[in-house]
């Protein structure tokens, strides 16, 4: 399984508070805890030469891992088309947190993918509203987190093909923060947690989640369909 | 209730057969019996000036309906853009055969749209897949049409919200052929038939089915949701 | 439209908060505000015979609107039966808080459809996650109820055909609390809100929710289906 | 893994067809390759005491594949009622063909579960339609059988989860003939091929379908939901 975390990587830069939590940047710290699982993990970030993201790179990853948030628009639409291409072609993708809002996302989603939002330090659970599905493997009924930003609904994606999370936020909101998705051959997970001024994905639920998450969008081998015109398989009656 | 059906009116220009079969347009036969389904309807056109789709046209529509196949292309990014953008808004969507792959129905899917096809002159049977529907009234368990082009699956779409219909071909193929989408605040419904050298727009099942799907696409006052900077509603304990 | 309105009747004999808050029992209470909204409303309820659910009053019912909570067991398994069967050929059927453990819906379900609870006084805030749909009609994005009864997840019910409401609670739970499902012919809608011994089916935007559902969950005339051994509609070659 | 295969293993007895197309039984030629494909695999009939499926055998069987037609009935329904209990435990389920009328089905889906049939050595292709799904890796994009039993719409089943194969048949039906469902913590495969007089399960294509269907029902240490009542993880304002 190889596995590509892209990450914007420009918080880290200019924020202490991020660098701190995250000195390796929040890629380096999702790639450490995907590499220990046992993935063959290497990262991206945006200031690299085409994102990081050629097409030899792409080829290559099973799945691909993003984070982003200030610099959405800097994403050239090239690239943004890419990997949307890719991931109709069968390479699974992870979504965290502010990525909601990437250009990637969005293309996959056809909506606005807005939502509510608030920075309060507030506390935030996790609960498991489907348990059946193998990105809940290993964790328990819900996951607490002492201090997250809040993600309100209505979040504007289409209706998830499963809900696997569901949040409760201090200051009144609900989200739909786990949910998975199909496009083309491609599953697709979004992950809400993840603001970069708290140390969410040194949390080992949260990084258990996210591990499961890579595992269950990964392709295995299913059939590539063939589209355009189509000789009959059966003949047809001239009548 | 105020439709706009949309054609993109070419081949009723250049091929006879298709002129003969709809001489007031495909868009004309669309508008007329909806007109008589007691809707207020009226049409637009690729070649009017906007597409025939200016702001005040879309902002009085509950519903669009879209007939396009040779021209998709000469539809502007701009005009496909303000479409999605209404559909999202709240106006419904109904999306006619070969639009599958017309801009605005391809960015809110988010996926490619291609299927496989034949022109053959070959018997549809298009079965009724979920009887509970208000799409379905009045109709029987399936509509039978002598003649079709042929849509073969894999109809690269995300999973519908609901499965209306499933088609059977002569020719050995099936296709899902009627299906739901939610988008936003707006609602969508493609409906597989019509293609312009057959009289299916004259079938009285299919104008039905398409009477219904305007019907059920229309918003009816629900909420808008707020997005944004949200402040807490409940008290955030400072810890 | 035809409406029924089920209460097992029990708390309001027994429990003088509940018969003070609903003098006319919990059914008279629901009937009362669907009469005024145009449905032609009855109600029946336990203790009646065959608990007021002949055959006659279920055949000319379009929807059955169902509360029920300490008496389940009291249900006798025909008539319970026969409600499921009626909804499977059509009859809506809205199910309302405490009857999510109804013989009736876990028959329709198949789960077990349990969940947490708690009665503290708390306050509980119904989200708006599907502003699609009908059932939302002529409400903001959120509804408050100052004081209810808590439920919580995991609701072991199948995924919902669609989430239209998620609930957040005091007490940091949430809660799918308004979803529906087709069974059959018949469609359902679970609602959360109504514990009684709070004034919940007073408050006017939890009738309209009610209102809205009866009216979403009637059947329109759609096709019945034919099973059973069914002759060619195409010639079989015999190879 | 440990699969445990249930047939009711009444036609093997008593036509000569079917013995000689699976001298070990259905059961014997599905636990067969099954075996082969690396999976613990016993089998239970139901003649054996409590139709073989014991406490303890329920209680070790990660995945249960079930193949029942004439005895449904002979199932108790104590057993029926011990596996619907195991698989919303978190037991996988793999129904095939004629066992979608078998009591455990029905049960857990909670509507009639009829369909259209017809025996006339027709042919079937299952087109997938669903690109992503592990229980298609390793086949094409359609299967085709040259003689089976017709099976056409409408499947009285709510609507799966996932709809992994669409059938055509000769004869001029549809059917969703592959489809997955979840039901508390356990997950259920239906896969239509498989009448007792054509040697289906000796067919590549079909055992591999099969064997990927066990690989994704099985549960992989998801969360064990707790429910009743609940005590407040947030402390509650009273007013």
């Amino acid at each position: 399984m190889k596995v590509t975390v892209w990450n914007e990587n420009r918080h880290e830069k200019t924020n202490e508070k991020v660098s701190e939590i995250y000195p390796e940047g929040i890629h380096g710290q999702l790639a450490s805890f995907l590499e220990e699982a046992g993935y063959d993990t290497r990262t991206a970030t945006l200031d690299e030469p085409e994102h990081g993201l050629t097409d030899e790179v792409l080829n290559e990853s099973d799945v691909l891992v993003w984070w982003g948030h200030m610099a959405h628009e800097e994403v050239t639409e090239e690239v943004a088309e890419k990997v949307k291409q890719r991931v109709l072609d069968g390479m699974g993708l992870v979504v965290l947190h502010s990525a909601h809002f990437s250009k990637v996302f969005k293309k996959l989603m056809g909506t606005g993918c807005d939502l509510k939002w608030r920075e309060a330090d507030e506390k935030e659970r996790l609960w498991v509203a489907d348990p059946t599905h193998p990105i809940t493997e290993g964790i328990g009924e819900y996951i607490e987190l002492e201090k997250e930003e809040m993600y309100g609904e209505h979040f504007d994606i289409p209706a998830p093909d499963e809900l696997v999370f569901i949040s409760w936020f201090e200051g009144g909101e609900v989200f739909r923060s786990g949910a998975t998705f199909k496009r083309g051959r491609g599953k697709i997970f979004y992950f809400r947690p993840g603001h970069e001024t708290y140390p969410t994905y040194h949390n080992k639920e949260i990084q258990k989640v996210i591990i499961n998450g890579v595992k269950w969008a990964a392709n295995t081998n299913t059939p590539e369909p063939v589209r355009g015109n189509h000789q009959p398989l059966e003949e047809i009656t001239k009548k």
